[in-house]
């Protein structure tokens, strides 16, 4: 049993045109219209499969494939980031929504039923995981209440915009007990399968992230009266750790290690001011809890040490800790299988970048399968993915499914 | 004949009430109600003393000492940056009022009169030098058209609102026949004297200034899934630059060269998205033509030669180009007799900031005395100057206004 591929590829093709840019990108964040837009139209496609559709406080939209016990989950999320690209989420919730269309239309008996999610705002318009936050029961009030947009409405006015409580989130969590797999197709964000010539990525570990806030505060002099040698310059101190932040990666990281700065702000701001205050975010990336906590150190270290070279005091706030989340070997195998069994490539990798699997990955089973990105560009509209590529992800999905649902 | 130490303490004082901020600064932004405050207190000193009172078409306000032929001129600015000190700008304005009140107390006889002067606009609010560019003739329509505040207003909409028509500072050009010599006593906002224990500077040549904007081009892209080999980094370059331009003027600068990075920009300025670009303010300094000239050519090519390094594109926009003014040798004669004279301790050295000097330095003979900064601080609440320190700059000033305006 194959996947209707041209039904899948017009499924893609029909959501990319909701919330499209002129860049030829899609900007669907988490309740905007086009989010709204793209919510029914998935409502109405599980419909039109004849699925039991259904939305649970969080906004989370499910369909189902027969009632009964604990079920194998499929999906992803249906938001984008701003000018995104079309794939990146939309591909596991329709090639889920194909799988479940197939075993219907095939008449086959499962075991366990099948379910389709698409989990609300994965991208994080209101801070991200908001649905399988809930789904995992991970949600508090105080994270709902502390969930704005950057524009500052609060994620509870956007769902009362539409009839929903946000603090029905809370009331929503699932069960473990009653899902027996999670797997998530996405496209891999990164350039190593295309590299590796290989058509399917299977995940061992989906990546921990450590983000801080780092500031630097030296002292306001005037950019001509005051020598070089007797400046205390915020900025300095700045630069230097990132440039030290990035040869530490190099030589103490593994393939799998990430710094990123990529938010920098200098007090007072004015060309003919030596800098007093620079405050920026530095953000690492590992697979390794281990690793990752010495990287932590490390750059710690780096801070103060620069700011002591550079006669500037340092601080640094924690904003975002999330550890590494390894994935079920048995669904890393009964992807294996499936893709064995249809002749695919495949290759093991680590998860770069965060999704939702790594939330339900906590209390269920959770796998995810890649498909290669072209140049490894994504959160642009540059991402691309071929439809011989799309079309081995979705059927080895199917294969994996049909697998743990006990045909 | 000595300046009168009390009064010219209280006006010190009693200015320095006006935009007074909760830091113990002063807070006098060209045209602000705290600078209109300012020039309604200091027109009324001028009247109170008897000398003739007038605010040319830039705003510049003057105060005679009897009419005739050409002038020997004194003052500085009463405008000061936000939260500044209480002398900068201040002491040149009231020192020159109590020298003029001095001579027409004691019924000096002068050959040449005395001018006092305080030139709108110093510091920038709206540009900077409004008010020396009118009066040496170097303004233009299109420079006041460009002249904006921060928030965007207008300078022609800020001298509209209390009565005055920007353009007639067009028509206020001075005769520089008219002008037989321009003092100007002023802080240092440096360390040097105070270190070098001298109690008054005779500055030799005002800075030289060349400002630019550099933007280093490269991509966004995911921080978890683009390995740091396969990212084109723009804040990458900036770092590189801001390092590598600091050791370029250590080893190739003079004492007076200086370079600075003020403002910083980073887009997209999200903590896990590579930075795409990086603009940032770089400001160079030199007393020397030929010095400034050498440290912008290498300082262009540092941009590109780090731009290629890490796979950037770059591009260089000048900002601001001003020449470093050689003050009168003639008048630095005069002021290094009157401090002889005096029994003061005097050294020679660069003025690295801009001053009003440096305009009026273009069209007539110009000089600048400057006294001691405590720990060479200025632009700040932080700014001090001992009550001896302005007594001895002041009666230099005096003594040397004496010696050129002839008696």
């Amino acid at each position: 049993m194959q996947i209707n591929r041209q039904r899948l590829l017009q499924d893609l093709a029909d959501l990319g045109t909701i919330g499209r840019t002129p860049e030829g990108g899609v900007s669907r964040p988490s309740w905007s219209e086009a989010d709204l837009e793209a919510r029914r139209w998935l409502m109405a496609r599980i419909q039109a499969a004849g699925l039991t559709g259904r939305v649970d406080g969080a906004g989370n939209i499910f369909g189902r494939w027969e009632a009964g016990g604990p079920v194998v989950l499929v999906g992803s999320h249906l938001d984008t980031v701003p000018n995104g690209g079309t794939l990146d989420g939309a591909l596991g919730v329709l090639a889920g929504l194909e799988c479940l269309r197939r075993v219907k239309e095939e008449g086959i008996r499962l075991r366990h039923p099948l379910e389709l999610v698409a989990f609300t705002d994965e991208e994080g318009a209101f801070g991200g995981f908001f649905g399988s936050y809930a789904f995992a029961g991970k949600l508090t009030h105080d994270a709902i209440a502390r969930s704005r947009d950057v524009q500052g409405r609060s994620i509870t006015e956007a769902m009362g915009h539409v009839g929903l409580d946000s603090a029905q989130a809370l009331s929503d969590r699932r069960d473990p007990a009653d899902i027996r797999a999670y797997f998530e197709l996405h496209i891999e964000q990164g350039p190593i399968l295309e590299r590796q010539r290989a058509s399917v990525g299977i995940v061992e570990t989906i990546v921990g992230i450590q983000r801080f806030g780092v500031t630097f505060r030296g002292r306001a002099d005037h950019a001509g009266t005051t020598p070089l040698q007797d400046r205390k310059d915020a900025l300095m101190g700045a630069a230097e750790l990132i440039r030290r932040a990035h040869d530490l990666i190099l030589t103490e990281g593994t393939p799998a290690s990430r710094v990123t700065v990529g938010f920098m702000h200098v007090k007072p701001g004015v060309p003919n001011i030596v800098p007093a205050e620079a405050y920026l975010t530095l953000e690492l990336r590992d697979v390794s809890s281990a690793k990752l906590e010495q990287l932590q150190a490390r750059s710690r270290d780096l801070v103060h040490r620069v700011a002591t070279e550079w006669g500037l005091t340092s601080s640094i706030e924690t904003i975002l800790n999330i550890n590494p989340v390894p994935l079920s070997t048995d669904l890393q195998q009964a992807i294996q299988s499936a893709a064995d069994e249809l002749g695919c490539s495949t290759m093991r990798l680590p998860a770069m970048a965060g999704h939702d699997a790594q939330v339900v990955g906590s209390i269920a089973p959770a796998a995810m399968i890649f498909v290669p990105s072209r140049d490894g560009r994504s959160h642009s509209p540059a991402e691309f993915t071929s439809e011989d590529d799309i079309d081995r992800g979705a059927n080895v999905l199917l294969n994996a499914l049909l697998r743990c649902s006990g045909t």
